[in-house]
């Protein structure tokens, strides 16, 4: 778990995008985000004050996290000065880059001097436990798509903020490493050994209020080869009561692999209730979630009016339209 | 890949059970086991020449294989003084134990020593690819089971068998610790990281003769919500042309969890199609594989007819019967 709240590092990012983990704590744990540190060139910026680590401190920030990618995958001499102050002034380290920060003996040497702790959140830090399948109190609520990168993690994100406004209990269980950096928690589900994946995500969805909803993150796809088995193991280890469709209507081959299409949104239904039903025998398909961003907004409006018709279900693009007809669904359950 | 051939180390186990791996090393790669160590107490033979590791080395043996489960948790001391003898005389070690042959301290200094290797094969030692869904050229056989432990990799190592005398090319892929010590190679497939598991598999079964058949072991059962992630993997990344289903009729629950009832072959056989139909759409499932060591000779013939004509599939039980009737179905595909 890491402490919060945090100062973003948007380091020397290129373009805006490539700060998009920071960009997704700046959305969805605005309360965490107490400033930013940028350094020369930076092109991205979250509209939060500009701090040094000393002032971030001062100001009772626990942690700075990389909130961008690192460019010719090394940690760069200029950004290793930075990391070397924060823990000097005495933040946490969070990371998500493929080059871990327990590679780098400076920061090694210097934590361990400080007492600083140093978060790779790719790398799983818990033993889990075997999958056990035995049925847990509270709810659970599980993004699926048609394929990989469709808007699995912000649709869970969007359902549990619109699920509080309504004042229902909802968290967000992250499992991949945008997500655990957002929360300060998860399990980072590719990185885990293939024994202990359904476990994994049992033991971070654990006895809840009867009330209580889980949202978990989806990853990969039943359809996608790559990392279906990821996925099963989610809807296995998660125990859904409910299922969301999540789709991305202009893609035109499965992520990755140009031999391979997509299937339908009812494919998906059908196959994830199959595989769900096999752990929950009242596991439902509440709704879909449309990532429109690759459609006019006219088009984007027919196609969901088209989709809610044929399936029968509430169907949004929740980056556009927000998650409340998706929460919705959930409190009627 | 591991040298042999082997000198099979039973150690003082306590049954015959407790041997288990020797005696797969005996059945099915008969050339490989020259040998045989015993200490004192052992109540495993897997009569075979017994030797000391400096007459197995001078018999042209390379590895010493761990045939044997410990005892504890941990490698005895007894243990150890016959493995550093083995690794004096000339000998590479491969343990598939939990605990592993290179966390121990004076086995690792002897084998840098000696310049022998210490192969622990339940930890992967490949920097396996992500999959990439391509077809490959050549055949594949993928054993499913209805539970975990119903005879998927006896049955795949009986039909290497069958189709060898039948003169077809074939090769059991083997994707679990047993079968890796068996045949000297594969992937340790339940210890693979997540992303990985897919490809791991693609690596295993790479492109071969139009007419060769991979006979890959199975894991888990898609049933099973402790490890169907890794048969998902193993579905999507070994593309099978075939399926053959394996079941063991007397059980009660899925192994493991009392809560959980075993699937029909008709339910296992129409998800495996569902699942593998996404990389292989031509896929057949040729045949049945019924571990019927729980019932009498009546009992089993019964159950194997009824199935067959229920199934309108050759069912057989590879143990009491012989694979030919499998090794026939892929020959006529």
């Amino acid at each position: 778990m890491i402490d919060v709240p945090y100062l973003l590092f948007l380091g020397d990012a290129p373009d805006p995008l490539a700060a998009k983990v920071a960009q997704g704590i700046r959305d969805w744990r605005p309360a965490y985000a107490k400033g930013q540190l940028r350094m020369p060139g930076c092109k991205a910026d979250m509209r939060l004050p500009d701090m040094t680590p000393a002032e971030a401190a001062a100001a009772g920030v626990r942690t700075m996290v990389i909130g961008v990618a690192n460019r010719g995958g090394k940690i760069s001499r200029e950004w290793l000065e930075v990391l070397k102050e924060a823990l000097e002034a005495g933040l946490d380290l969070a990371s998500g880059l493929h080059n871990l920060l327990r590679d780098e003996p400076e920061l090694v040497a210097l934590a361990a001097k400080l007492g600083r702790r140093l978060h790779d959140v790719r790398v799983p830090s818990v033993p889990y436990p075997i999958a056990n399948g035995e049925r847990r109190s509270g709810k659970r609520c599980l993004a699926i798509g048609t394929d990989c990168s469709v808007g699995k993690m912000y649709t869970a994100l969007a359902m549990e903020q619109a699920m509080r406004k309504r004042g229902m209990k909802a968290s967000f269980r992250a499992t991949g490493q945008t997500g655990i950096l957002i929360t300060g928690e998860g399990v980072p589900l590719d990185a885990v050994i293939a024994d202990f994946m359904a476990g994994s995500v049992e033991w971070l969805t654990p006895d809840n209020d009867p009330d209580h909803w889980d949202l978990i993150e989806g990853q990969g796809s039943l359809f996608h080869p790559s990392y279906s088995g990821v996925t099963l193991a989610l809807i296995h280890g998660g125990q859904p009561d409910a299922l969301v469709l999540c789709h991305e209507p202009t893609r035109t081959h499965m992520r990755g692999l140009p031999g391979y299409s997509l299937p339908s949104l009812e494919e998906l239904r059908d196959l994830g209730l199959q595989m769900a039903r096999i752990v929950n025998p009242d596991v439902r398909v509440v709704g879909i979630s449309v990532n429109t961003s690759g459609m006019s907004r006219d088009e984007a409006q027919r196609y969901l009016a088209e989709v809610e018709q044929r399936m029968g279900l509430p169907a949004v693009d929740p980056f556009a339209d927000g998650a409340e007809r998706l929460a919705e669904a959930l409190d009627a359950l």
